[in-house]
Order: structure tokens, then sequence, then C-alpha cells
């Protein structure tokens, strides 16, 4: 399959490699890769990891329209309120008859049920394996293995920088020590504000309602508290008491609709969402038929997150 | 689909219970079902949860014969040195051009390859999905939802008796108080020493690493040490130290084939294997492409394993 990709950062590097990897099993090729700042590059032969770029295309609709691609990878960066500007090159793909994968939480937390909808509409895949989860299956899990089950809930510590940061803390740092260890592991954002107040736990929450419960949300209607009132002391003292905090994303369905919730926990030891530390994350569903169970990833990497648009990638061209 | 099962204990009802309870969604129904203690049923047009049992068929191939079956879900008592009869039975339903699904680790652990090669000169589906992790996918999930990567081994923790019996010796009490508290809960087999012996973690062990990593290897292979030799002692005194006892399955590939062990581990806290207790059980997979992730079930029961067959079921319904 011929495949653009919009945004070139580090996530598309690797997914690049493991194209190029895995290109003797999996004849993939990327024909067409578009960046704001490195410009635009084309060639229907195949692209290398490192592509040339020339010029960037006047706009999305014109890179697409020259890009001879069946499949867009979209990477860009995320504005989380409106989902922006990855919801529009979505709209352009499809809009053009073309599959989309994206590591992009915006458009999944924002606008999931029209985006299905036209996806649907036109015949065409839309897939977002890598958006929660890094590659780990969660979307794939519930929607290949899990037949005949309803979601009716969810639990899930799914933010890195947060997890950092109160680990830091727990050993009496405070939280700007905690968000300095954060960045130099590499994990915190651009702006580390967006972990520290729960909007990147809220984008995850609503994009796993949004798909695995119909929810039709947004991550505005997160009831959403962060951990930005925390202090060493309040960690101190839970964990004098066997216990530990996580901010956690949680979802349950009411008879009004699917209310989801992002808090900083006081959590059991016990407790499974207790179990991950730093990069790690960890899900817990709440299903009818198979009661608990969950899945999780153990300090994921870049390398992750690429083999998640990879298997998407995949799983389309086994389903077109 | 038409089904006919043999062995129609707890887990036979709890199948038959959710297929009633699908039926509209899933148009499958039980068409024969055979017990050597209660005898033998035969309904094309579909038999009732509690069926009325006829004097047994003289043999499985009689019963076969005659059930009108496409598909034979196996869930009879395990024989783990060797496999049967579960693997007799499977051999007549693909003998007869059946497709088949078992609940029931021996076969799975001793003879995976032979009985998938046969699946598949034959043109069947040989499906096994609850016989490690009750109805969590495992397998389905490997094979759906990570293609291209190498599992280049696991570490589980896959029995819930030696969990419960740990969990009331760390609390003082002794080996033989904990297998009546495993009784009372009604996890210990028959013979608590299967469990307490490692030849559950074994079966399990090998069973996964047959699937998962071609092992082709058998329970007898595993290099395993039961929990028999613990004491309250040893485990007061590893939770001094903020540890915690577990009977884990490992597996990893050697350039010699892949080594199996089963061991009483000491873990660390932050050890995601010790997060689970009593009932749950967890299983980390190490790849070459998606680092470690891994799945679990909380507490689960007779409606999972029952839930992983008919996950089973609908996977074959589907791709036949």
């Amino acid at each position: 399959m011929r495949v653009a990709i919009i945004g070139y950062g580090n996530v598309a590097r690797a997914f690049a490699r493991l194209l190029e990897k895995k290109k003797s099993v999996y004849p993939f090729r990327v024909v067409a890769a578009h960046t704001l700042r490195h410009g635009t590059a084309y060639d229907v032969k195949g692209l290398p990891v490192e592509p040339q770029f020339g010029p960037p295309a006047a706009s999305v609709g014109e890179f697409l329209d020259r890009a001879q691609a069946e499949v867009v990878v979209e990477l860009t960066t995320l504005n989380p309120e409106t989902g922006e500007p990855a919801l529009s090159h979505i709209r352009a793909a499809f809009a053009r008859g073309l599959h989309v994968i994206t590591s992009n939480k915006g458009p999944v937390a924002c606008a999931y049920a029209d985006l299905k909808e036209e996806a649907r509409r036109r015949g065409l895949e839309f897939r977002h394996e890598a958006v929660t989860m890094d590659g780990t299956p969660v979307f794939n899990l519930v929607r290949n293995n899990l037949p005949g089950v309803t979601i009716v809930g969810f639990a899930g510590v799914l933010n890195s920088t947060t997890k950092v940061i109160l680990g830091a803390m727990s050993r009496g740092l405070s939280l700007h020590e905690g968000i300095a260890e954060a960045r130099r592991l590499g994990v915190a954002e651009a702006d580390p504000w967006f972990d520290i107040e729960g909007w990147d736990s809220a984008c995850k929450a609503a994009a796993l309602a949004n798909v695995l419960m119909d929810a039709r949300t947004t991550p505005q209607a997160v009831d959403r508290k962060g951990i930005g009132r925390l202090t060493p002391e309040k960690l101190a003292d839970a964990e004098s008491k066997g216990k530990t905090i996580a901010l956690v994303s949680r979802a349950h369905r009411t008879a009004s609709g699917v209310k989801l919730r992002v808090r900083a926990e006081v959590l059991d030891k016990d407790d499974i969402l207790s179990s991950v530390r730093g990069t790690s994350n960890l899900l817990v569903l709440e299903t009818d038929l198979m009661g608990r169970l969950g899945v999780f990833t153990l300090e994921p990497g870049l390398e992750q997150t690429a083999y998640g648009v990879f298997s998407d990638l995949i799983d389309i061209a086994r389903s077109v």
C-alpha cells in the first residue's frame, strides 16, 4: 500500500524505520511526506526514512492531490480543545477517498462519531490504535477479540508525565522538580501543564469512551482535576498509609449517558491501577460478559507508538 | 452454527447459558452433548441448557457421527501428563471434518504443533482461548492484533490456587490452611497438588510457548518447582522486606530453543507480576517490536471461561 504521512517528527521517523525493516514481509511504502517545518517530499517509488524535503505544498489538500497515496498517516501535533489541525487533515483525506490512520488523540476525543460515520459512508477505514496506550492493542482488542461484549466502564492510568512527577514528589521533590525530571526523561510535552491539569488524561478518556462506549463526548465534557494542587506532604502521607496517588481516567455508563472523570486518586497498593510507574500505563475494562480485564504497556517508547500505526496499516491492508 | 459439547460440567452450563442469552445476535445452537457421567443428548433443533440425557453413546466417535454438528466444544477434565482424553476427542472431531474449541490446556500443552498441523491440513479451525487466562484474549490478542511481532518471552502469574494459598500463608496460616481457603473459594482443583507442585503453571507455560513461540514442548519439559516447601516464615520474611512471593511461569527464547521455568519467585512490590492476588491473573509478553506489554483478568469466574469458548466460536463462524 502507498502511504502519505502528514507531520514528520520522531514518531513518523520511527514508523518509516519500521516500514523499512519489515518491507520484505509487508510491502508498504511511503510515497509522500508533508510538514509545515521541513516542507514536502514526493516519490511514488518510495521515500527514504530521511526524505529530501522540497518546498511545502500550499495546503494539505494540494499535498494529498499530488501524493498518489491510498492511506494517510496523520501524525501532527495536537490541539486538544479543537482536535485541529488533525481533524481537517483527516477530513481532507476522506474527501479524496483515502483511508486514515492517526496517532493523534484530538480527532478521536473531539469528533469520533462524525469521523467514523463519514468513513463508513465512503467505504473507508479510520484507525487510531496508538492514540491512548502507544501501540498496545486497546481498540483492536475490543473490536477483534471481544465480540458480543459491552464495555460498561473503564479506569486507566494513561499519562506518563504525571506518573513521573508524582513519583518524584513521593520521594520528597517539589512539583517543579518533578516536571524537570519528566523533561529529562523526555516524556513531558512542550507544555507540561497539558498533562498536569489532566487534559491529556481527559483526551484519552474521551477517545476511549467515544470508541468503546459510543459516548459522543469531548475532552471538555470530562469532569477533570489535575495534580497541580498536590504537595509532597500529601504524597508522603499516602505512602505512610501504604497507599499511592495516581491520576486516573474513569468512565462509567449511567442512565443519562457515559460519565467521565479525571482525578488524582488515592489508591490501595492492592489496586492494580497502582501497579504501573513512570512511563508505563494500564487500563482496566469493565464488561458485561467478561468481568474486569485489562492491558498494560511497560516503559513504552516511540517505537511502540510507531508499531501502533504499523499494526493499523496491516489491519487496513487486510480488510480492504 | 451447530455445536456438539463433550463434557457437560459447570463451564459447559455457563457456555450454554451464554449461547441462550445471545441467540438473537449469534445464531449458534447446541445440537448434542456427551458426558461419561450423565449420558448423551441429541437434538438438531437445539438442546436446552439442562438437557435430558439419554444413555451414553458407546464412544466419542459414535457420538460425533450422530451429532450433526459443525463445531465440537471439548470441555472434559484434564489429564495434564498425557492431554487425554481431550486429545483423542479432538482428533476424533478433526477426523470427521469438525472444527474444535477446547478449554482444556492438556492438548495445547502436550501436542499443539501436531493438532495445528492436522487442522491446517484438513482446512479446519482449532481454538483454545480459554486455556490459560479464562476468557481474556491472549492467543487471539497476539494472532489478531500484533501482526509482524515476534514473542521473545513471557512471564505470568497464572495459577489461582497458589495465589490464594500464598496469600493465606503471608497472613501466617499454614499451607494446609491455605489449601482449605482455596477450597472454600472453589478455586482449588480436586487434587490441589496439581496446582501446588506447579503442574498447572507448567501446563499453561507450555501451552503459551507452543502457540505463541512455536516451542513444540510439553509440561514435562518445564523446569518446575512448586510452592510445597515454602513456609509462613519465608513469606513473612519477604513481606517484611517489602516483597511478595508468587508462582511465576516464565519463557525465553535461547539459541537452543524456548526455555520454560515455573518457580516461586520473590518479587519487588514494583514488579507488575506482584500486582494480582487471589484468582486474578496476569501475563507479561516480551516482544521484538512492541517492547513489553501484557494482559490481566481480575477475579474471573466460570462465566469468563465460557466467554472464552464463545469468542472462539464467533471467530470460527467469521473465518469459515
